[in-house]
């Protein structure tokens, strides 16, 4: 799918610099390191995978958000998903930390390692960490920079995913600016997804860390590509604290605007990006009893392969739906579900709606179709993205021989 | 996939009459109609789908068997599911059984109505009631005339699921023997699978329906083409009662591992059936807590897409059966997850093993692959059957245009 190319940099954020760089975890001559700097440890908030299954890099970067550190710089590798690989895995992600914070000048603990890629292979960054000089020698806040560093995240991602905003409080102007890598859950091996938000608003870190929780719940936690999740999913966001925005409730909100806005620009584009993908799939719950509810009508849609190949054909086909809607173990009043497509109604009172069959074919033709749903009568809503299940998407997940 | 074609038939049980007939639901010259019938209403019964969402002729055969009825015939037609169409669907369904019921001599409650096909679109049942009498009236006791029946019930199957099993209780002989539809779950707006079993062995209504919702745990509910369940899915059980068993705990223990045996036959077949399949895959997952735990474990790896492209593309790929445990929510000791595939063990001890590749490429050139998983020291395991997600099945599912 297509997506406009961002003109927005991560740098845009006074005093981030980025640098991208080529260390050998990749063959031949791809980039495969992004490195983000502060210009002094910022405040540092993040989420990661639920996987019980979690990469060495998310273990050490939750052992810094545990312990309330704060974060001058981001390295994000890829190549190797540094996962599966024990105790040799840790000290292979602390030592990149150790070699980019002696570099930096600033303390081990203060840089964030994320990895990317292979899961299982032991990473041996003793091979890699003579290289880390340079990289760090050639940060710059230059958006030429950051956008080779956003590139040089990407692993079967078609595009760079940058997003930014600004807001104002008062008279003075707060940005919020982010990058994204991203594409499908897993490729053959090469896991998920990782994003990095930096702004200038100064909060403490529990608001700060608040917020991010907020911004991720209805945004990166809301797509599925195919429900698989991976062990480095990550998405950080830290604040350099230059400015000090007004103390009040409107600040929080805009500022929460602007991250919450950042994060669907880029949870969006990962789906648009989705290995295979040719559709860009909106599904929204409405009506339930409960949130947990509303999710789990959702969740059936979103990850059913017969909605998702429909949607590929373009074969109009609420049946698919609806059933996904009756299995999904949600608390509902059936005799009040109503469905629509594309804004045309195909299902109430327990009954399917006639459609004509033109306005069926416009709806599926779509490369953005909306998919809503209500329940019953109930307050809570659940918004996913999704895409839809191609012959790409197997071939790109079945082709790979190792 | 192939299977041995059986050669055993539902009328190995004495006095079961079986026909196939065209009522035209379906177009051109296909069989769309299957009869069963008992010498006289036996003991009856049923599970049915846990979608909300229920054809009229689920809705009806649950009425008759919270009723408590006895049942002579069970009527199969494909081409219409008779689903999402509301109280006319209802009259449809019933219209049939009366109609059945007045040529065979019983009542209208004691006959079954099924039906499978496209949801959604009425069935308009007065068209095809003049074609019953005729139906009736070539009801046989053949083998013929069952493997007809049991080929008229097929939609997408490419092959026809039959089993049959025999055991002795003291020196007397008892038969149990079942019928099958189904290949992958939906089929375009074609619904699912539909089971038959009949025996001759005597036993009380409510006994009769624990020992089918035992069978039924381990087999029906055990398989997963897609995760999706259809509004029509339904598993239906008659004993003539001829033959009565001697009352003891060893004839029972008899009859349910027959019974099991038989509807773990007409399971794998619908898997090996499975929309575009080309391997059969087999997960237990052990050592749970509990029963919930071990079931989550397990679904999460037979509905993992990325695990079935993989199994597809005979890419031995350990790490995405681990990320789908790890992310499946079943409470386990992470430190003691253990995961085999074909025997050879793949991870352990928070570490991937080394795995020599040709051992691995072996592996997954088999037809058929066990994946065995163990998630602590639990005593409960849950073991399920799925088959691969290839191009067939992307096809099969997006290419039909309404």
């Amino acid at each position: 799918m297509e997506f406009a190319e961002q003109t927005v940099a991560i740098t845009a954020v006074k005093g981030v610099r980025a640098a991208a760089g080529r260390l050998g975890i990749k063959r031949g001559d791809a980039l495969d390191a992004a490195l983000f700097a502060l210009p002094s440890p910022g405040t540092y908030a993040g989420v990661f995978t639920q996987n019980q299954f979690k990469s060495a890099c998310v273990e050490s970067s939750l052992d810094r958000l545990h312990a309330g550190k704060s974060v001058q710089a981001v390295l994000i590798t890829s190549g190797n998903a540094n996962a599966g690989t024990g105790l040799q895995g840790r000290a292979d992600t602390e030592q990149l930390a150790v070699t980019v914070a002696r570099e930096l000048g600033c303390q081990a603990d203060e840089v964030i390692v994320l990895h990317t890629g292979v899961i299982g292979v032991p990473l041996h960054a003793e091979r890699f960490t003579p290289k880390i000089p340079a990289l760090v020698a050639s940060l710059a806040s230059t958006p030429e920079a950051a956008q080779a560093a956003a590139d040089a995240m990407r692993t079967t991602d078609t595009f760079r995913k940058t997003s930014q905003r600004q807001f104002f409080v008062a008279d003075e102007r707060f940005t919020v600016a982010g990058v994204a890598k991203g594409a499908g859950m897993i490729h053959p091996r090469l896991a998920t997804m990782l994003a990095l938000v930096v702004t200038d608003f100064a909060l403490p870190q529990e608001a700060l860390q608040k917020a991010l929780q907020g911004a991720v719940r209805t945004t990166f936690n809301a797509i599925s590509v195919d429900g698989d999740t991976s062990p480095n999913d990550s998405v950080i966001l830290l604040s350099t604290g230059a400015k000090v925005g007004a103390d009040s409730k409107d600040a929080a909100n805009a500022f929460q605007m602007a991250l919450t806005e950042v994060c669907e620009d880029l949870a969006k584009m990962i789906v648009q990006d989705g290995e295979g993908a040719t559709k860009f799939i909106e599904v929204e719950v409405s009506g339930a009893d409960t949130a947990e509810d509303a999710e789990k009508a959702v969740l059936a849609i979103v990850t059913s392969p017969l909605v998702k190949t429909a949607f590929f054909g373009e074969d109009f086909n609420p049946g698919r739906i609806v059933s996904a809607i009756g299995r999904s173990g949600a608390n509902m009043q059936w005799d009040r579900v109503t469905v629509s497509m594309g804004g045309l109604d195909v299902f109430r009172d327990q009954v399917f709606v006639a459609v004509d069959s033109a306005q069926a074919q416009a709806v599926m033709k779509q490369n953005t179709i909306a998919v809503n749903v209500r329940i019953g009568d109930g307050e809570h809503a659940c918004r996913y993205f999704t895409s839809d299940l191609t012959y790409d998407y197997v071939r790109i997940n079945s082709e790979y021989t190792t």
